[in-house]
């Protein structure tokens, strides 16, 4: 794969992380696996790894990417159709009242649902090659708020060498978000160097039709959030997996159900963000159960790739 | 992977293919696709295969060894519930009556539907690892009525051969089947060198529930059969396969979905069987379209490893 950088067995493979606790419990993981008398030791056929993805792989502030573009695509369905802002979630967009998307926030089923229609119905009949392409011009012309880079510069300099590392001891490395699967393949392998396959993300069911596959607005299967995610992970690779990472409460029964737990801890105003919210049960259980933090502040030299 | 034959650069990377036009066929494709100035290149990250497993990896004559697994669970469930044989599609296993089989085979909603249901009762409530201990048991115990081996013996040898050239040229190799994922996935390793994620199939729901995975009754995915093989494939992948390889007629939308198809004839009676029930479209369709068509009989020197 173009993009992947491969690791070389001299030198550091992990030159943005600082030198510490951290950086040696993650190395001892990631290598451990291969030395079948370490108690590390994992079986090559085992060597899964699932990373959430926003706050994780890269920034989600001051909004999710993604979330960003359901709603620029939420806004243009009013903007053609004006009678649709009588309803949720197209009235909440229209009146800039934030209760809808509060009470999506707090897993209000109804909200949730309602959103999720509205999701379905934007882009029903389109084919995986439309909406492909509208992702891709999508990243192509959005910038970030506060950093000015694009979307896909946002990714964190750490977590990718950490996946090239992965990649060099023989894990498959899986991204598990609760974001929009067809939304992330789109950029996989230029952010992560990782094949589409080894996105796992929530998503609306597809039809074959006429020799091309389409999206529907139904979506059978469970968002990829909370029990969503070891459940998709089951699906999707046959286990659970032995190296998980997330920074949110909606990762902490991923990060449960393996064997090595990373969380990331977002402590840098100055150069990412600092905040808790949507992040307070995860950083308990992680000190709760032993679970590895690390500090974006303390643990790494660098965030982004221009840094430094 | 421990099971996976490492093909070497040298010798004969097929040896259980007659040279001929269709090992040529295979031969081309599976190789050019590393040549930019062939007709046949494909990038790297587009390089995934899939393979129809019954008929088409091994052996599913005198019934695919799955549905018999399935119909002695159903036959131990009205062991030790005899008022189920009120009902079908115990019913039908209690009295012999092969016409509810036949509805089934013939798609009939009702009893398709009657005997999903069955089968997502049988297993509720088992975990994952309960679930693939009993098929591991069930391989251990069971021998094939004709050939008296194990039914992971039924690979066919120049399948695997196939498998083993294209990890050695850098194709991602998936299993697509109308049959059980889970079931598979518990010999994948062995039987094609393939990672349990790499099995594509149909499955129940299942639920993370106080930190393991265990089987529900429902369904929410369509089986992986006729339009639901492209679409489970897309699902998984995130793209349709470059390399598709079937024998049934359930298999003609993904063979229709990929670039190259190659469809296995089962015309050779004395060292495996001969038969196109199930086949008469796919084998039309192999005609109509030009598709590859591998004759058992006149195309492989050997069916199984002990063949010779």
């Amino acid at each position: 794969m173009n993009a992947r950088v491969t690791q070389r067995h001299t030198g550091d493979p992990l030159p943005s992380w600082v030198e510490g606790p951290v950086k040696d419990a993650v190395l001892d993981v990631v290598r451990g696996a291969d030395d079948e008398d370490s108690p590390r030791f994992v079986p090559v056929s085992d060597r899964v790894a699932a990373f959430d993805n926003d706050g994780t792989l890269w920034a989600e502030k001051p909004e999710p990417v993604q979330l960003r573009f359901l709603l620029g695509k939420l806004q243009d369905a009013v903007r053609n159709d004006p009678a649709l802002a009588d309803v949720e979630p197209y009235l909440a967009l229209a009146t800039g009242d934030r209760r809808f998307f509060g009470a999506v926030a707090d897993q209000d089923p109804d909200a949730v649902g309602a959103l999720l229609h509205a999701i379905g119905q934007a882009w029903a009949g389109a084919s995986a090659e439309e909406f492909d392409a509208e992702v891709r011009r999508y990243f192509e012309s959005e910038r970030h708020e506060r950093f000015g880079c694009r979307f896909t510069d946002l990714v964190y300099a750490p977590m990718r060498e950490l996946i090239d590392l992965m990649h060099a001891h023989g894990w498959r490395v899986f991204v598990c978000s609760g974001g929009g699967r067809d939304f992330m393949r789109v950029i996989a392998e230029q952010s992560w160097g990782l094949h589409r396959e080894r996105v796992i993300g929530s998503a609306p069911d597809h039809a074959y039709r006429d020799g091309q596959v389409v999206r529907v607005a139904a979506m059978s299967e469970p968002l990829a959030l909370g029990p969503g995610k070891p459940e998709h992970l089951y699906s999707r690779t046959g286990q659970l997996p032995v190296f998980a990472c997330g920074n949110g409460d909606v990762d902490v029964e991923m990060l449960q159900s393996s064997t090595f737990a990373l969380v990331i801890d977002h402590d840098d105003p100055e150069r990412e963000y600092a905040y808790t919210d949507g992040a307070t049960r995860v950083l308990d259980a992680a000190r709760t159960r032993g679970w590895t933090t690390v500090s974006m502040r303390e643990d790494w030299s660098r965030v982004f790739t221009w840094d430094r």
